[in-house]
């Protein structure tokens, strides 16, 4: 397996100005293998818990997804969220943590020698015990969340230096870095020693700062957004699945938002689940026109 | 005179996380005319006090800005402002409209045949006696705030219909068609019948909606927000007056941004003054480049 995605499998109820859906299949590691398997195969490393049937997840594997590295223990993991009128941003209603508390992370020795890993908003713990598991990786991409900046700091910390490319939104890249100035977030992150930090800002879409390099890659114009849950994850996986293929960072960054703008017009994964390689390649090319002056 | 500007002459108190500057010269006629006289001349509809001499503002008129329909009357406005740490928006502390409270426009003959006007930010009805003063407009950009969508908002309305452009910030923007969508509300702009509408996003850029096309103009990487005030007026200002050369909407967007970038550089008007052609082209192009993939 060249590309291995770190995450929760998660069982969701969403709630948005424009309905609720109740008890659906989401977690970090769903909607990142799920957007990655439009460009490449991936392995998940992850946790169910028993009273969620292998039928409702093995979607992932007609995309090519491998479930080798998912336990199943316990209850499992729930989180449900609202959204409010301006849908910026979630608002925890309830997190039932279950047989993610105690996760292990296991590795399949056939993932150890992926040269492409996404470690998508999970324990920065756990982060660090797939970091030091893999072999030869070529590229290590990092995300994190806002709870972790606050409640482990110094594993965040150390878990991005061992990365290669980090990815956060704006909110939590001023949070980290304490500045109001994403620039100056973006210097201080690319001074832990990472390749690249990548920004992103919802709607407004997001940045790639590399040591001598800037781009700007901007959001679909989406007309209506009906739950935004899983963009941050849809984004990540496209880009390392994009990227693995490409190498071309720029390229992978516009593909993600194409990808994680598909997510956010249906609740949790039904919008993606519609979406071909044409609807893709079609919206790919309306980004590229809509920067052209 | 081929381009006219209208708005307000102010003296500003502003205060930033970055320090304090007393009663400097601002409003947006101001800010709006320093930013056009980069690319061509212009004239101000507008009124100043007697307590603020010719000579403050005759900077201008060595920029080729015409001062013939600047009235001088009564007590200036003045406005003072605090901005936090976020740098996002402005919190009023205190307005004096004096002089600008009975302001009755003076538009001299040689303004009249004006082919390009920009309505800075001003009460509704003033602009709509502007535009109807006008004998062979070719493009009026009309540019308004959240105080008038809520105190005369028909007024704001009938001004943008009988306008070409519609400049306004993605705040104004939900808050006048009551949307969340950036994309919904440019359509239901477009619908009073104006060719274009411009949503200026701070420091995510700005976007430009016309019934057949869109274009996503990127804002410049500054580390260091100083003082943001006047950044929308520069932004408008200058986008008329490069407009007015290149009849390119999207390249005068940029330049737009530009101009706007280094007005946030420093308090009040410094940082503007002290910028060359050659700064502006120089960011013009990283502009480009930032963009490219």
């Amino acid at each position: 397996m060249n590309i291995i995605i770190l995450g929760t499998i998660g069982i969701d109820t969403l709630k948005t100005p424009f309905g609720l859906a109740k008890e659906v299949i989401g977690g970090s590691a769903v909607y990142s293998a799920y957007s990655a398997s439009f460009f490449n195969e991936c392995g998940i490393i992850s946790v169910k818990g028993n009273d969620l049937p292998e039928k409702d997840i093995s979607f992932l594997k007609k995309r090519g997804v491998s479930l080798e590295g998912v336990r199943t223990e316990g209850k499992n993991f729930r989180w449900s969220g609202e959204y409010e009128f301006d849908m910026n941003e979630a608002k925890t209603l309830k997190t039932e943590l279950n047989s993610l508390a105690s996760f292990e992370p296991y590795i399949p020795e056939s993932y150890k020698d992926a040269g492409f890993a996404f470690l998508a908003n999970i324990d920065p713990e756990i982060q660090l015990k797939v970091i030091n598991s893999l072999k030869k990786p070529e590229i290590v991409v990092i995300d994190t969340m806002n709870f972790w900046i606050e409640s482990k700091k110094d594993k965040v910390i150390e878990a991005i230096a061992k990365s290669d490319v980090l990815i956060l939104n704006e909110g939590e890249a001023r949070e980290l870095f304490k500045t109001p100035s994403l620039v100056k977030a973006a210097k201080n992150s690319l001074k832990l020693g990472i390749k690249a930090v990548i920004i992103k800002k919802g709607e407004h879409g997001s940045l790639l700062f590399t040591k001598d390099d800037h781009f700007n890659c901007p959001g679909y114009p989406l007309e209506d957004v009906i739950d935004p849950t899983g963009c941050g994850d849809s984004f990540g996986g496209a880009f390392i699945s994009h990227y693995s293929k490409s190498k071309d960072m720029k390229k992978a960054m516009v593909y993600a938002s194409v990808i994680a703008s598909f997510n956010a017009e249906g609740f949790g994964l039904s919008s993606l689940q519609k979406v071909s390689m044409d609807d893709i390649e079609k919206r790919y090319r309306e980004m590229v026109s809509l920067r052209s002056f």
